[in-house]
């Protein structure tokens, strides 16, 4: 298909048919991840690829019991991964400098323009994906888990399969929610209300906030969905994450 | 074109002809930027658009001079962006707790997916890429030229235009040096050599060799390209900036 015809035709699929992917279409998706534009050409990232259902349910409350983790038959976690670098290095008499936050975000680069890549050819080749955000809330465990060595930490994952669902496209903001010319447009209430008002509008949200109990949507971020002792907490389990496997020695 | 067939002959482009980018191009370029994968659908993140040659030239210092900054007709920077979603939750009496590590990397991932849509929508339709990997090393600067507020942390940047080159696809690795199956595989010295072998034995990396005066390519990166001393100082630069700009408050 049209690659702007599969972008703009996006949407996350979570709910899949048990029709398994063929070993040769996975290495398609894996091939096309891999040129992916990386860094310095160092490919400071790395795939591991769940398949085998028992280590499906062991990662199962990593991503909060989303159901789609056991029924899609493939996982995808990308991580940013400086171990096969650093090793290689050591052993051609180089010196690694790659234990900091510089390289940590070059990691994180590295592996999730990979995973888009990955996203946008497995829907070339008739598959849906759904990204699961839960990858760095619990990566300490992801960790334990996949036995990651120091100077990997998981980032994103992907659930692939063939699709049991047909979704409608979800809403977007209007272009000048997001887009900037020249210098950063310093919103005003009036312009909050207008960028935000088609979606507070949808027939969706009323019945989100109906179901939630709260005064408005932004409530149901802040209250529900995203709040900030949550937020918090996940904050710590990344930056301690970061600190053990080696990229906090900005010294 | 197909999506598939544009990804895997993805190169980045370094010169353009100077034929503009008419606005309807860039339009849909954006559009598919928009239509990305984001967190919980909050669209945490921004772009930049810089087509006036007066703001490429006072942010092409800031690329390393790279000279491409101020060829490309169109400069597009990714933001990490709260700063929308936090004024609209304050306007609407809810209480946002975006200001912690976890917001800022859950902006990070919304910016480069949104980016790499922009890559493949781009060169769909006819255009040239090149990722600077500069923004992070100098996004204290960066913020200060685009104005940005609390909430907003520039990620990456992609200049675009009509390429006036056509370069050789780039060397990868072999898929078992970033694939992992089911759990990590802790790389031997042997596997090591396997995995760079090819890349080692190139033409083009005999000559960089010769040109940078190393034993070898993998000091070429720890010696010349990704020095530790340089990486130690842009990692202080990030981490002051995500402290300046709000995403440190993680108590």
């Amino acid at each position: 298909m049209r690659a702007l015809d599969i972008i703009n035709n996006h949407k996350s699929i979570r709910k899949f048919t048990n029709r398994k992917i063929e070993k040769k279409l996975l290495d398609k998706i894996l091939n096309a991840a891999f040129r992916a534009s990386t860094t310095g050409n160092m490919q400071v990232y790395s795939i591991i690829v769940t398949q085998d259902q028992k280590n499906k349910e062991a990662i199962l409350p990593f991503h909060f019991n989303q159901q789609m983790v056991t029924n899609a038959p493939v996982i995808l976690t990308f991580n940013a991964d400086f171990n096969r670098f650093n090793q290689w290095c050591e052993l051609r008499n180089a010196k690694p400098g790659y234990d900091n936050f510089l390289s940590f975000m070059t990691g994180v680069m590295d592996a999730i323009i990979a995973a888009q890549n990955a996203v946008i050819a497995a829907e070339d080749l008739g598959l849906g994906i759904c990204y699961l955000g839960t990858t760095i809330y619990t990566a300490d465990k992801l960790i334990e888990f996949f036995n990651l060595p120091k100077g990997v930490v998981p980032i994103t994952t992907l659930v692939l399969g063939y699709p049991a669902e047909n979704p409608e496209l979800v809403d977007r903001l209007p272009a000048n929610g997001i887009v900037h010319y020249e210098k950063y447009n310093h919103f005003s209430s009036n312009e909050i209300d207008q960028i935000y008002c088609e979606k507070e509008a949808l027939l969706q949200t009323k019945n989100l906030i109906e179901e939630n109990k709260t005064e408005n949507l932004a409530q149901i971020f802040t209250q529900k969905r995203y709040t900030k002792e949550a937020n918090i907490a996940f904050s710590k389990v990344i930056l301690d994450v970061l600190d053990k496997q080696g990229f906090m020695n900005n010294f």
